[in-house]
Order: C-alpha cells, then structure tokens, then sequence
C-alpha cells in the first residue's frame, strides 16, 4: 500500500459540504468516486476537516491509501477527467504511511468574504456575502478582530451543535484586506473585504460567526472593545449571527515540513 | 415617454445568448420581464448588439421607452430585485428621446480569456477556456495579432451564418494582457491570458475566430505573418477554429460624449 496526499480546489455550491453526509451529494463523495473510477477500488479519504454546505475551498488536503503503482504525479490529471468540473485536484505527493491529513494539519486559513459594493458581482455572486449598506467601519471591525487573536475559549463563536468537549482554540493571525480595484469612482462602493483567520484549529462556524460579529462592529451595532465580553460569555447568544456560507472559503492548510511550500 | 439607457453585467453561461429567440431563455427576455413587473409595461429594448450562448457581459448598454415617473438612478435596484442572480443592471440614466444604443456605440471592447495553467480555475470555469499544452508563444500571438489592427475586410474571421453585406470592419486596438499571478511557482503555468480587441463593430464570432486563430500561432501550428493572408483569402476556411463561447465578455461599449464615462 501507499499513501497519496492531494490537495483540491472546489466550489461548494453545489455540494452539502466535504464530508459524506447520508443525505448525499458531497465533495468527498465525488473525489472517492473517481479514485474508485480509476483503480477499481473504494479508498476512505482523511480530509484537514469538513467544510460546510456552500462553503469553498482553494486548497483543501486529503489523503488515502491506495495499491496503485500510478506517479503520484499523474493523479491529479486522472482524477479530473473523472471529476465534476466544479472539483479540481491541484497537487499530488506521496507521503509516509502513518501521515494522517487531519492529523497533521498545523495551521489553517480560512478566508470570508464581503462584497460592500452597492451591486452584487455577478461572476462571483457564489464567493461573496453582499453587503451594500450601511457602510462599514472597517478601522473598528480590524480593532475588534484584534481582540480575538490568541488562545481563547470560543465558545461564544462556535455553532451550538458543536459536539467538541473542548473549545478553546488559537487564533495565530487575523487581518482585513479591503479590495477596492472593484469600486466605481464616484459612487459608495467600498470593494471586497476580505477577512484572513489563520489558526490551529476552527469550531463549528467559528468564521461565519466571527464575520458576522465583525459586520456589527462594523455596522456601529456594537463596539470593537465588546469582544473580550463576547468571548468571556462562552454563550453563543452573546455574539453575532453566522454570516452566510457562500462567502467562507478554506484557503490554505500548512503542515510545515511534512509537505512541499 | 422618457428614454431610459443602462449597462448591465451577465453570467451567459445559462442563457441563450443576448437576444431575444423563439426558444427562449435569454437576457433580453429576462430584462423585459422585470421591466414588465415593475412597469406593468412590456418594453422593447435596444442593446448595443448581441451576444452568443454562453458568452457574458461586464458592461452590456441598452435602453428603451417607458412612460414610469421613477427617477433614473433608483432603476438599477428595482430591476435587480425582479432579476435572476446572474444579471446584474449596474448604471441607469435618462437620455435623449431618439439615443439608440446600437446605432450610436462608437467602440466596442471584447476581452477573451485562456486559461493557460495547467489545471482549470474552478471558480472562474465558466469564463475561461482552459488550454494547458501546449505552451503558448505569446510573443508570436501579439505579433500575428498587431497584424489584424486597422480597416479589413473580415470575411476570413466571420462566422458562415453572417448575414451582413458589409464584412469591411475597423479594429482600434488590440492587446494580449498575461495575468501571471495565477501560477504556481515550478510548474508549466501560464497563466491567464487575456485577449482585448476593441473595434467599431465585430462580426458574428470574429473575436472568437481571431483567438481559435491566434491559439494555433501559439501553438507553432502557423506562423504570425500568415494573418494577412487569412484576411485576403476573405474565406473562412483560411483561419483557424472558432474559440468556445465561455471564454468570451463583452468588456465595454464606449459612446464619447453621448454617456457619462
């Protein structure tokens, strides 16, 4: 046996997130479909984690043991011929036996995005919370997003079907870039904002929640300084709503030096 | 009556093209609708021209007569709440009574994009034609490419099914823009190609005729001093293949004086 660890891009538009769910219609179920397609056999893939229904995804990894003698090279190519074209594998590399993708992941970053332009983008209307007003007060929404950074108890941020025993987690770096190349001059667009976590771990909605926190602040709803409140609760009705899927996407997943930059 | 004029932005990809057919679904079906909904008056709407199946719009420009006392600038809003998600009407005023949008377009911008990575970008696959291998000599594309600007007779790069008497058209300026960022360091990435040519008028498929065309000088398969033959021949036979209408946007109509910029 070997163990290959791919990464792959989707658009979760389509799917009820990564994991195979009985309900169907998942990326994971996509991506062992076409490792079934090709070497005959069904593998059980380890993913970094779940992502949501809606959610997307640059480079998620995942991993599987496999008998095939195939380069791990060529794997990329063979798989998307067999994919849907909303799924592409981008990478491929063999890795030890015992490597296990959830496992090892060392850090993650998650990106959230919102379109604060006065009219939707219709080429990315899947990608993008629209928010066209009122505008927001981005100095506040970086000040509050601050606060977070750390090692904290989110309780307050995570979904309250969380099924961890445990919810304190590190947020290792968070920050706000605002895209302003998409703003008509003249008018009250305020670009794309998007909101970069990076962290050892997420909760359940940890970013959607967190985004929809930030909107608030951002909205003048709330103060930045009310987030160590917010976090002090551990009560998920302290904190904002959870922003929509759609503008979640899991950017990156770092595992140092067990895998190639 | 008042004349109303607007740009609007559209996803093609499930639309049969601009214009209104006896089989339906296309963007000026869906624009007269939601002009009928919130008017109670079907219009009849002039655009600067048509656009094919599957090909999209950043800034398509119609207009139309309506009789409604809304103030120009609210209409953009109202139109895109009774609008499916892929078309989005972005600008809106009110103009002289006889301003045509076809007849007074002074210069139109197509931009083509190819994606020349090696694996497709998930979330722009509907914009794109992928084309991995072989690599693209660019510089020879741009040299082929210079060689179409000015007066011709585009007979070579018109679809068979044109039924325009005239094939005599003016190309202004063309360029070929590589969006590099997109590669993975180490790879044979490309990148984005982007192809913009901007002309007084376009013939049916002459922008996707020039590319299928262009794509074969980058691939070796014909030589850049070859284009002026291709025109004299004033046979399409002589080009090359006609692009897939997915790779295709109209960028931009340009009116001089007549629209704000």
């Amino acid at each position: 046996m070997r163990n290959l660890c791919m990464t792959v891009a989707y658009d979760g538009t389509n799917y009820n997130g990564f994991q195979t769910q009985p309900i169907g219609s998942t990326v994971q179920d996509e991506l062992e479909a076409s490792i079934l397609s090709l070497t005959g056999h069904k593998p059980k893939i380890i993913a970094s984690g779940r992502t949501d229904a809606g959610v997307h995804a640059y480079a998620q990894v995942f991993n599987f043991h496999v008998a095939s003698k195939i380069p791990a090279e060529r794997w990329p190519l063979a798989l998307n011929a067999r994919l849907p074209q909303d799924i592409v594998v981008t990478r491929s590399w063999e890795v030890p036996l015992e490597f296990n993708s959830r496992h090892a992941a060392k850090r993650k970053t998650y990106r959230y995005t919102i379109n604060a332009n006065r009219h939707p983008d219709v080429f990315q209307r899947h990608m993008q919370f629209h928010h066209p007003v009122p505008r927001l007060d981005i100095g506040a929404m970086e000040e509050a997003l601050q606060q977070l950074v750390g090692t904290h108890d989110f309780t307050s941020f995570a979904s309250t079907q969380s099924q961890k025993a445990d919810h304190v987690r590190t947020l290792l770096e968070a920050r706000i870039e605002v895209d302003a190349s998409t703003c008509r001059p003249g008018t009250v667009d305020q670009g794309f904002i998007h909101i970069f976590l990076t962290g050892t771990g997420f909760l359940q909605h940890m970013v959607r929640i967190i985004t929809g926190t930030l909107i608030q602040v951002g909205e003048g709803k709330r103060k930045p300084e009310e987030m160590k409140a917010i976090l002090q609760a551990c009560d998920r009705a302290a904190a904002g709503p959870t922003a929509v899927g759609k503008g979640l996407a899991l950017w990156n997943v770092d595992y140092g030096d067990l895998l190639p930059e």
